[in-house]
């Protein structure tokens, strides 16, 4: 397995475009705010969504689409998020019905997903008007423009591809995401699209997404609030001419695999362009009774609003993650922790036994100056073990949030 | 029911003070850092406490010294939490000793509380040598000395007392608490004393406290960061000379109805004095399944960091409230979820049937800068009702807690 470049091009038989339609009228029309996603031929389809009990439209038109587990294209924009919007299924709906005339698709087997503001009537008619434009834009080095085109306050692309052998044959597996605020993700992520061009079918597909999912985006957290437009979907078009995948074999273990490194690689990525942040936080945990103990004691750590502002302060207050461990509703025992800090230029212990050690306060400034900070969280209570990310709090998250609508 | 002077000592037979005692040796001279509460007989007492798994010591010993309803006297320090700190229940024990013989009293009817920093040894010594002082302080205006010695990022003391009858004997009530960071609380609060001399059986104390309790306090919250330290305590000294509660009668509702409004207005106060808060936030729900569908909504909303941002820029973005209302795991139709902004200046709605609706955005700014922000959320699925309170986030809570044990 290695990386290279292409993001969701990467696989054979994928092309993608990007354009400014003007979704918002008034941003500046460099700003590209509509991207499309195609397969020459029909993919094995599956996607995860957000389990929030407000649903963007797009999220609920996508749920149906993806009911016969194929699909062929994605359209996507920014600015509006089509969420709570007056005739919001309607514009959803008539998004799938173009894409679908233009490109000569069965309208189900067309996907949509919008990103930004909540509640606002999303102006299909802008996106109608670029259409044709759009859709010229469709080429093999396209991914760049729709890795771009669903940006909101992102303040990075994240777009990622790998090879590797599948019996023999090359394959593909490439992906792009975008999310930096409102971002707690469950059973779903913000907008993450990949694609790959081994064969395996919708069952598997779907299986192993699920799987990969639960161990990445599941487990970041920026800001704890969790989207309504959450979605994660993954495209398998066969192109690699692989043996097809229709159990768990090597070959499922080996794409699975791969799925799971791309994925975490993006969930860091996502963490660490969290609205205003200036550090990565990891957080692991190991030696928790189960997986899911290790799961909920991390995700209650890297979601403490006091954790976050303290690792902004450089701050090695480690009395918060304790803490944040004690309300996450995990089974352990306190008297059992050991934590640590660590990062590149280093590490320190700050807690054994559930009560603090006294260490050098200038050391841990330097350990904590660094931009990904590590806590390590030991229990030796059983082998769970989980890593999960998040990001610090910082005066910029209040500003972007303070007027972000305007 | 009037509101009166004296907070905790304006029921009959307590008295108060307050000392520096040096908890924190670089600490002002002029900071009270160490409080002292003594009732002149034996009081019927009950409390709630902090439901996280990592439980302060003094925590742990209150809990056991309650275990037969009775009390005398409380002592309380801040700057150092006692949690997860060497010699924890040492220390905390000590304490207890030492106010039981300097008081004459039985070691098991002393509570002792601490709020500050976790994880460092509290100076149990600094204690032990300002102690002849601290009782040397007790008097009938001592209130303000306590409500004082108790704080820590507060910006103001929060004290609160009120007088009423039952059967035609005048009965009082008082309550001080603390609070402002590290505040979601759950069957309990920060610290928070209660005093009365009304004539109670304990059974029905507690009883009384634990329903107040889940009504007030249990519904703020600053940064869903469950402290380790929360306790909310009540005595109960009889001198009022009331014909006895020991029934759930008149007297019972009459009395249960006082401590809720004097809860829930110390409550309305701490969230309003949230680390860095430049609004109160009010969250309104009716029409919610049940009381406990209306209250996982209302806490979900002021909970929301993306919700206290938009209030702190004055922004009615209020698909981020439906967004945590989706979140929150309540049962409820988004459908029918109608919101709307409210202040002293003025209200207008923003949400009907699930979808926006337009509104001034000048005006919803001029209503949105007042001090006391108000969010309604109307169901009509039922006549579940509850009342949650929130803060804003602000610059101010980052640089707070950036830095806090510097």
């Amino acid at each position: 397995m290695k990386q290279i470049e292409g993001g969701i091009c990467a696989a054979q038989g994928f092309i993608a475009g990007g354009v400014h339609a003007g979704v918002k009228p008034t941003s500046h029309p460099d700003r590209k705010d509509l991207g499309l996603i195609y397969s020459e031929v029909l993919c094995s389809a599956a996607g995860m969504f957000t389990s929030n009990k407000v649903k963007a439209d797009p999220v609920v038109l996508d749920q149906q689409h993806l009911e016969n587990g194929v699909a062929q294209a994605i359209i996507v924009n920014s600015y509006i998020a089509n969420a709570c919007a007056p005739e919001g299924i309607e514009t959803a709906t008539k998004e799938c019905q173009l894409v679908a005339k233009a490109l000569g698709l069965r309208e189900d087997d067309v996907l949509v997903s919008s990103t930004g503001v909540i509640g606002v009537r999303l102006n299909v008619e802008a996106i109608e008007a670029a259409l044709p434009d759009l859709v010229r834009s469709l080429n093999p080095n396209g991914s760049d423009a729709v890795a771009h085109a669903i940006m909101t306050t992102d303040t990075v692309k994240k777009e990622l591809a790998y090879e590797f052998e599948l019996g023999g044959r090359t394959c593909h597996l490439g992906g792009i995401t975008k999310g930096s605020g409102m971002i707690h993700p469950h059973m779903g992520t913000m907008l993450c699209y990949l694609t790959t061009d081994v064969a395996i079918n919708k069952e598997l597909l779907k299986e192993a997404l699920k799987e990969v999912v639960g161990k990445s985006f599941n487990r970041i957290s920026v800001d704890g609030d969790m989207s309504t437009n959450d979605s994660c979907i993954i495209l398998a078009n066969g192109m690699a001419a692989n043996k097809p995948i229709i159990e768990k074999n090597d070959d499922y273990n080996t794409f699975k695999e791969v799925l799971l490194t791309l994925c975490v690689t993006l969930a860091r990525q996502m963490a660490a362009d969290g609205e205003g942040a200036t550090h990565l936080i990891t957080c692991h945990v190991q030696g928790a009774k189960d997986e899911d103990t290790a799961e909920q004691l991390g995700k209650s750590v890297i979601s403490s609003s006091l954790t976050k502002a303290a690792i902004f302060g450089k701050d090695a207050n480690w009395g918060r993650i304790l803490c944040a461990m004690g309300y996450s509703g995990a089974d352990f025992n306190p008297t059992n922790a050991k934590i640590s800090f660590a990062s590149k230029a280093g590490s320190f212990p700050v807690c054994e036994g559930g009560k603090g050690v006294a260490f050098d306060e200038d050391y841990a400034k330097t350990v904590l100056t660094e931009e990904e900070v590590i806590i390590e969280i030991r229990l030796g209570e059983g082998n769970g073990e989980a890593t999960c990310w998040g990001c610090d709090l910082t005066y910029d998250y209040v500003k972007i949030n303070g007027d972000y609508r305007t």
